[in-house]
């Protein structure tokens, strides 16, 4: 029979292995990344892009700081792939749990059902990768004491208490593309924006630099050929389709963008959309729209062209981002689906990615929705052929 | 103090938490596909593709058997993709252990660090999901005698214990390549390539119809610009790198691809490469080389064009298929690096993107590589131009 010198043994050795399980740290924080090649080394794979003349300095991604603005399935799979490359911080912002409804997309596990998605995030993802800090907001960015916050975090959230480097966009909804859009105007932040259509064959990502490019204010930046009347998803008891593949392939977009961005190599493309019925691949780049309903977009939009002047040497590469891939656009924008139906706010055989609601409130100003920038992008988009 | 009803009570309750931890199960297994749309449903968003006409029966993926030969960076995903769209039978072969070295791409964690790869990869994906039936093979299958046990795999692993429905190759080198080509084309037995550079800022994916289209001894399937020597790779101590973005997007891609095959939507790309640094994404279709030192692909070849005859429709199909993006393949093959340099097999500012050995052994009689292949694969690359 136990004795109670037994029993408390017993009990000291449970809480011990419940413990190692529940917070195994199987690694110690890594001072110096290492291109040691030795199996021990969990960056020896990333530095080999420094010898093969990839990338200048690899160790600079250590300073960087990026926000990721929902963390769903595209969000959870783009946070992993900088937790995993070495990112300095991330700052994970989301207000929904994980449930089993989820399991069907990479990253979040059965058993973190019910917790919430930042915590879940945060929690498997510094234990894969311990160098990384994070910071994480249970909140809904569009209510305006968050948007507050929101806007607080982008500007003094980095290691040094600075303004962070990028802000991505993994939100589902037409609401919380406006609140980023509206922050990083306000803050002349660059942002990544992405996107999976409803039906879970086509996805998108696009880069915003306030004053550069058109922002989301401009022109709704995703406008895509689909079978789908976006009409019938939203209404309660009805949900999205969505796919592991396309999320992960759009996250992949998105993050391969961001290491160019931040480590400097390659071309960062403007906007990159995936088609995966045909495997096309879409790339165009626009203009900021003058009369832009965003009075922060206008002001950037000055600071831009006042930049360009003072930099004359700067209008060369801007004249390099205008070119588009007019032929894939043209064939393919309405080849999708072979079932495209007519949309009366936009072109036939297009209509918008993102639900426009008829009432938007709770997210400052510049959230209304307005028919004429949505003309004036079809008119551009026209132009384009 | 405590008592020893006390310390029985802890005990008790420590056990129960620790065996929560070690085995939770948080579902049981689902008999029936549901569409709806409700948290606790695994598979309402995958069904949603049905109700979006994408999909016919979507739930036909329960019936398929699909090999995945190597669960590194890229077969890990392709893995737990399909894995989470509830694929019927996953047979895994690998025999490789998990280091921490490979915590730079997703999936892997490091606690999992010493347990062979297959094995680590079936238990966190059973409790993904439970639905999904798992056979895995901790074994290198060019050996003979493992040749021999992966081919009765593919030919009577099903779940039914008759032929697999595919075979995806996300190995990452040229003698566990020319093995599954050997064994697929004896069992005319279609099969998905996948492969991703050694600077880790480029892949492919590529499907093999034995018969049909070119077979890994017709030609090596990918030939890619680069500025690596590939000499230099694979010495002892160096090591190549990777990215998680790259090799999340072949694998992407290679599940997209799995799944627009198996059911039945959207088109197969025959080949869709992937070039990270100016996101480029050629693709293009090789026809058999009739000379193939396989005899196995000659075989298929005869049987493939038997039917042709026998079922002329069937030649619009394969007129179809042999649509080479031509623009895109000639402006950007040589354009991938700026630092190209010389190869004495292939043409100036191509090479091979799998090492080629000297001296190859233990993979049956077509292992042997053939400089005349490659010279064949040249000229018929050029005349596409």
């Amino acid at each position: 029979m136990s004795t109670i010198e037994e029993l408390k043994a017993k009990v000291e050795q449970l809480e011990a292995e419940l413990t190692a399980l529940k917070q195994s740290q199987p690694r110690s924080k890594i001072d110096v990344m290492s291109s040691e090649v030795v199996d021990s080394n969990p960056y020896s794979r990333l530095m080999a892009l420094q010898r093969m003349g990839i990338v200048k300095n690899y160790e600079n991604i250590r300073t960087f700081t990026v926000a990721v603005v929902g963390v769903g399935g595209v969000g959870s799979v783009t946070a992993e792939m900088l937790t995993r490359c070495g990112i300095g911080k991330l700052i994970l912002f989301d207000y929904d749990t994980v449930e089993l409804a989820n399991m069907n997309r990479l990253f979040f596990q059965p058993h973190q059902s019910g917790l919430s998605k930042v915590k879940a995030a945060s929690d498997t993802l510094s234990f894969i990768n311990p160098d990384v800090q994070f910071e994480v907001h249970n909140m809904n960015i569009t209510t305006i004491d968050n948007f507050d916050k929101f806007i607080e975090r982008l500007n003094i959230g980095s290691l040094k208490n600075g303004r962070i480097d990028l802000v991505l966009s993994c939100v589902d909804n037409f609401e919380a593309r406006m609140a980023i859009n509206t922050a990083c105007n306000e803050l002349g932040m660059n942002w990544f924006e992405s996107g999976v259509s409803e039906n879970a064959v086509s996805g998108h990502v696009q880069v915003v630099l306030p004053g550069e490019t058109a922002c989301f204010a401009c022109a709704p930046p995703l406008i895509v050929a689909t079978g789908i009347d976006e009409k019938t998803l939203k209404r309660d008891g009805v949900c999205a389709a969505s796919l592991p593949t396309t999320m992960g392939i759009v996250a992949g977009f998105l993050v391969q963008n961001t290491l160019k961005y931040l480590l400097d190599f390659g071309t960062v493309t403007k906007y990159l959309g995936y088609n995966a019925m045909q495997d096309f691949f879409p790339t165009m780049s626009l203009k900021p729209n003058p009369s832009c309903d965003d009075r922060h977009c206008q002001k950037q939009q000055k600071l831009y062209q006042e930049k360009l002047v003072s930099q004359p040497q700067r209008v060369v590469e801007v004249a390099e981002e205008v070119i588009v891939h007019e032929d894939d656009w043209g064939i393919e924008l309405v080849s999708e689906s072979a079932d495209v139906k007519e949309n009366k706010s936009v072109a036939e055989g297009l209509e918008l990615a993102y639900t426009v609601p008829d009432d938007v409130s709770g997210a400052g100003e510049s959230v209304a929705t307005d028919d004429v920038s949505l003309e004036e992008l079809m008119n551009a988009m026209k132009s384009l052929k």
